[in-house]
């Protein structure tokens, strides 16, 4: 199984998807799902931003434009789990959620709807009080997840455990703990659970983000990382996912195992 | 401690070196010396190729040659130890010893001189038989080496033990192997033993091999790496080891930490 690539353009937070989700506009949205499809994209965040005033009706409505255009899976991104709901309810393929951390009251909400519609889910290793300093702490949430997943009856490679990577220039000594933390993640059961990360956060206001991204991609690819949320426009850091997939030979080398790699 | 970049450069298998070694010309060795220095190396190897015809007296003049020039201190590369001890009676800091196989009788040639010159040394875990298949013959071997160490008055993190990696393209599963190799290495000894490369061995015959050289770099740090022998002019790759020393909070971030790297 090689390195998931979940495409994060489709977002509220840009200004054009914003605007294309207030309008109810298909244009813009099933550009960025035929574009990040072209590069390579596996998956599809789905997040309709800060601004919509109806999320259960935005996210139904995107999952289907989506959809019209593109037949990539999707990873449905909310807090709100109605508006995940109504998302999967029209979803053609599994989907995944985005995401749940590890609190009883939301886990209790979302695992057992990714069994009801054979949804994965991005699980996160923190609770109300926030992201730990530690791996320990990280892997001990892991280990919470995991339960919650054998309780719920979610297989547990339907689990995607993101172990919160925080900027480098403020938080630097998180890096090499999420590193660590992935290390452990991969060792808790057996199908291991899944790991991911919201990659581009690492490099949060530093000058040259690309580098830091692919650099630190590179490096949780040898630690365990088997999916992120990324911007699969910059071909330099699918060069590089593709590139480590072939060094943990989990796929066969070729001269051309790039561009192999973003048409699986 | 962060990540030692030794500057590949000076070896008679590169044309312009060849020849300056056949005709005792010091231009292109001093050249590069400088070179190297200014893109970043923190050891310089010096080898004197194949050509040539009188390696101890070769050893010993590049190594003079280079040190009118250069302050750096040097990896002095080659299979014979007479070159090699030439080369530490002149060396002005202590140098590297590039490289000893585990095998008893050059064990005994080249750990004694280490201990002699306060010489660091390159240890290679393969013996007669050549390059192991799988990561747990690869650790047998560098226990013997930490052993020997131990044996010979060597300090443990004096030893850079080399896992050697092969071409991925046509011994693709080495490629994880010596991760995991380089993993457990780094636990054998406290102080533990540190690790090395000849990293553009990976790429031989590849169509892109600076992408490859750099993202198993990253993925190598991750694992354990400490140093490699390496093209210090490729920027791209040295620019993803500075990187990565900071994701693993090995020096402090800052917003020039490529050129702290350098200039360390």
């Amino acid at each position: 199984m090689g390195f998931i690539m979940i495409g994060e353009r489709i977002n509220g937070m840009f200004k054009d998807i914003g605007e294309a989700v207030a309008n109810f506009d298909p244009k813009p949205i099933q550009y960025w799902a035929q574009k990040q499809k072209e590069f390579g994209a596996h998956y599809l965040d789905v997040n309709v931003g800060p601004t919509s005033t109806d999320r259960v009706k935005s996210m139904r409505w995107m999952v289907e434009v989506i959809q019209e255009v593109c037949d990539l899976p999707l990873a449905l991104d909310s807090t709100n789990y109605d508006a995940i709901e109504a998302g999967l309810e029209v979803c053609k393929k599994p989907a995944i959620i985005n995401s749940c951390p590890c609190e009883r009251a939301k886990i209790e909400r979302v695992f057992p709807m990714a069994a009801k519609y054979s949804a994965a889910i991005v699980a996160l290793t923190m609770d109300k009080k926030g992201v730990p300093k530690n791996a320990d702490t990280r892997v001990a949430f892991a280990m919470e997840l995991v339960a919650a997943a054998d309780e719920f009856g979610v297989p547990t490679d339907d689990l995607f455990i993101d172990p919160l990577i925080l900027p480098c220039n403020v938080a630097q000594d998180h890096a090499p703990e999420v590193l660590e933390s992935l290390r452990q993640i991969k060792t808790l059961a057996d199908p291991a659970p899944r790991t991911t990360l919201g990659l581009s956060n690492v490099s949060q206001k530093t000058p040259d983000r690309e580098l830091i991204n692919r650099t630190y991609a590179a490096m949780a690819i040898c630690a365990g990382l088997d999916s992120a949320i990324i911007d699969v426009c910059d071909s330099a850091l699918v060069d590089t996912i593709a590139t480590a997939d072939i060094l943990l030979n989990k796929a066969i080398y070729c001269d051309s195992y790039i561009k192999v790699f973003k048409q699986r």
